[in-house]
């Protein structure tokens, strides 16, 4: 806590499945947070306004302090819409776009997301392009590919310091699927994603580099190869993550050419075994924390809306 | 009805998510049928004798006739295990390897299923087999390329008339996973599914045809294109079908190499759609009806176990 008695903002990360708020001093420090997993999908059933309400109680936020918010919860179906900025877009000027929330009782906005307007390529995202641009304010480089892994994750290529266009994999996604709702769900345990089995999760992403197409025949095999006795299920979900890590990578890179180096924001477990994957895919790596980065980028943006 | 008054066999094609019965004369004519959804996982709670008991009833079999049964019935957590005979294996040879039911008041059979018992390409299969043997029965050729499509769709490798090697494909299973359980259930209506929009299907066979790695970037392309209002809902359900099966097949090319010829062994909507992909695919096709094939060789098998 660097000042308690002296918060500036509040600011929000809405995501489908997630709400992550912070409390910051006018240096961008953390005075408090709250976190819940009252994400855009619970809050618009009971409520944006009462979600919000609750976690600037629990953080004592003074009355009136405004607070920023990015992600989902400017989508059509979240709180109030923000209209998609396009790509190629200077993320330092988005902030003027953010949208005022007229039915909070104080100065509450939202940040629009980001959409790549192309009939052939068609895509959007709400939240990463905060993250990315407080990456991009604690990176020196003009131009970078990044790799931004999640439920959705997000594949995006900068050029002179603006998001200039981008590719989403469900990969998060359709791994959660697998696991949970298929006939894979026999084989995987919790156990497997404990588990410190480097080998079987490299090989996997090996195996998806060389050979990509054969990812697709690999899913039942996971299966069969337990039903037939040569793995067991702590085996499953390694293998698994591998395959579908390693597929999503193999397809990025020949989406986005022969490029070395990567930015990786990240946090969590997912962080580590992105970093090995694209380690095996020759890629040089920095990594920049996703979290910090996201409130970095709000808090930004908090200080073009309302000084510091 | 050929013979209503002189049945011989009844057959039972068991599967996951279904169950079929046929009671068939000497000469392998339907006297008549019962179809439900009592598959292996519903008579795995509720009972495989009580369910095989009530079909059989409906259906006037007299007491004691024999019955046969190919498919998931045969699992581990079916029936009674039928263990797997391994590929390469001679599909006209599996009958004696049958497994009796104990538990029958009758004489009851399950048919093995067929392991691809290689740690490298482990995979199995259960139902495909008799179908398979159905569909050499009713075929000239001594060697084939075969596509079985499904919620796992089999591609095999006949040579010599015996079942050489096979991989899985859990294509309909994703296809359920992604319309019904992710993002995408947003995507599709099911309209769509109605549609007779071969452009759009056959767009997306294309693209997965050229370029199969850029399908893992289109899923969320198939809901992205929505938002942005270059598409609707009406034709999410096409262009995800056409994006996984275009994999499907696209994969299954890589893997089996240039053949020209495949015979497709199909039935309801799924085998239009299959042709279509599969000539787009520059392959020449040969169709078989999946449920007849099912039922020849279940035949077959009777024959062999109790004479004509």
């Amino acid at each position: 806590m660097t000042s308690s008695s002296n918060p500036s903002f509040a600011v929000v990360d809405w995501g489908t499945s997630s709400f992550r708020l912070w409390l910051l001093d006018r240096g961008g420090g953390v005075v408090s947070e709250s976190r819940s997993g009252e994400g855009m999908m619970h809050a618009a059933r009971h409520g944006f306004r009462a979600v919000l309400g609750r976690h600037l109680a629990k953080v004592n936020a003074p009355s009136g302090t405004p607070v920023l918010i990015c992600g989902m919860a400017g989508a059509r179906q979240g709180w109030v819409e923000a209209p998609y900025v396009h790509a190629p877009a200077d993320l330092r000027s988005i902030a003027h776009k953010a949208v005022r929330v007229v039915e909070a009782d104080h100065d509450v906005r939202i940040l629009p997301g980001v959409a790549q307007n192309d009939p052939e390529v068609p895509d959007v995202m709400r939240g990463e392009e905060t993250q990315l641009s407080g990456a991009l304010d604690a990176s020196a480089a003009d131009d970078a590919l990044v790799c931004m892994p999640g439920t959705h994750s997000k594949w995006v290529r900068v050029k002179d310091r603006r998001l200039d266009h981008f590719t989403t994999y469900m990969t998060g996604e359709i791994y959660a699927l697998l696991t949970q709702h298929s006939i894979l769900q026999h084989a995987v345990d919790d156990a497997g994603q404990e588990s410190d089995n480097d080998a079987l999760f490299l090989e996997a992403i090996e195996q998806a580099r060389s050979d990509p197409e054969r990812v697709w025949a690999s899913f039942f095999g996971v299966r069969a190869s337990q039903l037939l006795g040569f793995e067991d299920r702590t085996c499953g979900a390694l293998r698994l993550s591998g395959l579908l890590i390693g597929a999503e990578i193999a397809a990025a890179r020949s989406l986005f050419g022969a490029e070395k180096n990567v930015t990786l924001i990240a946090s969590g477990p997912v962080s580590e075994l992105y970093r090995k994957a694209l380690k095996l895919n020759g890629f040089e790596i920095s990594i920049i924390n996703a979290e910090k980065a996201s409130r970095g980028g709000l808090f930004r943006y908090a200080q073009q809306i309302w000084g510091c």
